[in-house]
């Protein structure tokens, strides 16, 4: 899949390519500003669900970042809206953080909802939501992602929990982040932009480049946060491009701002 | 798969067939004492590694049954065997109880082992595991099976852990209890004893009736502990029969014992 010349919107993915916990990837404040003097309409698409919009957007801001808390797309809130379109009563297994963004459990649900509750994964919580995934409650999860880069090292994410649930329960979970068709192309309707015409950049090659390319956006792999020499020759996920680092990314959608080392691919 | 006329050795499951937790099934302790009088090698297989064995005959004999220590085959005590044969250094995440029966972790481990910690298996242990996958560990478990019968309901069973870290490291994990057919046949090799001779009374029909058909035990289902009513009509696992409950079972090997209601199929 080409990159485009001129692209008209660019997703950016945030842990793993602009920030690694609360340090920002070397060089990345300054490409995002460089990006920001195209005028592009730019869009941040998170699966983090351990923290609510507000605390994620005053995090960047520390580092450095210059990005407005309503350009971030979060699997909560794209969650919180679908559970208000479908009228649903979920039991919410969330990390306490978002619980104020999301909503209390009803008493008496009618569907399971699952975040990232990290270390509030715990097996009593696990244990309820397995049983009511066997009365037949329907099964939506903010993300299914395998793991993500922390300082110290890879980190298990909420997908061992959803996939551990999804084998005892028989059941099959509904995603609503990456790498699900509508979390990107809403962000494009949005904009009114066409998906050739926007690029995404990632460091996760099925959720993020393997998503936004199923409905037809390019996507560039960075070379940080979680991802794996591996990543490069995976037999179905081809990113149009494959860059070192946020920096290069930008390098290459502006023709050479910034290069630091050949782009590649 | 046909039952043997004269089974010549009975390979029985205990929770969930004999008990469910601290309960004995309905005339289960009866069939016992009855089976007993024939005077056929009975060999109980559990893939239970909350409890070590000493504890499980303890809790047995305390219901009424009549079963030694050395009739119980435990995917616990096969795991420290095979852990032994290959002189392996695990990191174990086991139930505490377990611990004295399994032995210490290892600080510089060549291997990962998990048991059933139910409700110790904590975000902190599974990262922990989850880095030691990643980084090429052998990944050994006690069993995978999905979920088991307790007094308040089906309840969630280290499967669903095993399932999650296997989709998050990319690794598949190597299991000991059943359904592996090293587990079945170690305990008929003990006994000199050919597969289409023996029968197993279980109440998993993947891992049982599955487990011991693979190996061409013949299995014999019981509708109790966490038997569901689509167990009836799997597409692939077809038990040799399928009775009401461990008296049946028994009452249909002796042609007739104590029968309560039509055996069936």
């Amino acid at each position: 899949m080409p990159l485009p010349t001129t692209p008209r919107a660019v997703l950016i993915d945030l842990a793993g390519v602009l920030h690694i916990d609360d340090q920002p990837v070397p060089g990345a404040v300054q490409a995002l500003q460089a990006l920001r003097t195209r005028g592009l309409p730019l869009r941040f698409l998170t699966n983090t669900t351990r923290s609510p919009r507000a605390r994620i957007v005053a995090s960047l801001q520390a580092m450095g970042f210059d990005i407005a808390a309503d350009e971030i797309q979060t699997a909560v809130l794209a969650t919180r809206r679908l559970v208000e379109q479908r009228g649903l009563h979920p039991y919410y297994l969330v990390h306490p953080d978002i619980a104020s963004e999301i909503g209390p459990s009803h008493a008496e649900p009618d569907a399971v909802v699952i975040g990232d509750a990290g270390p509030h994964f715990e097996y009593d919580a696990l244990n309820t939501v397995f049983r009511l995934l066997m009365q037949g409650l329907p099964f939506i999860v903010m993300a299914r992602n395998r793991y993500f880069m922390a300082r110290d090292g890879l980190t298990l994410d909420m997908g061992a929990f959803v996939a551990g649930l999804e084998y005892s329960s028989g059941r099959q979970a509904e995603v609503i982040g990456k790498p699900a068709e509508p979390f990107f192309r809403g962000a494009l309707d949005e904009l009114g932009i066409a998906p050739a015409d926007a690029v995404l950049i990632g460091d996760d090659l099925a959720d993020d480049i393997g998503g936004a390319q199923a409905v037809g956006i390019p996507g560039i792999l960075v070379r940080t946060g979680k991802f794996r020499p591996g990543d490069e020759h995976h037999p179905a996920h081809r990113p149009a491009a494959i860059v070192d680092d946020f920096a290069a990314a930008v390098a290459r959608l502006l023709g050479g701002w910034g290069q630091r080392g050949p782009a590649q691919r």
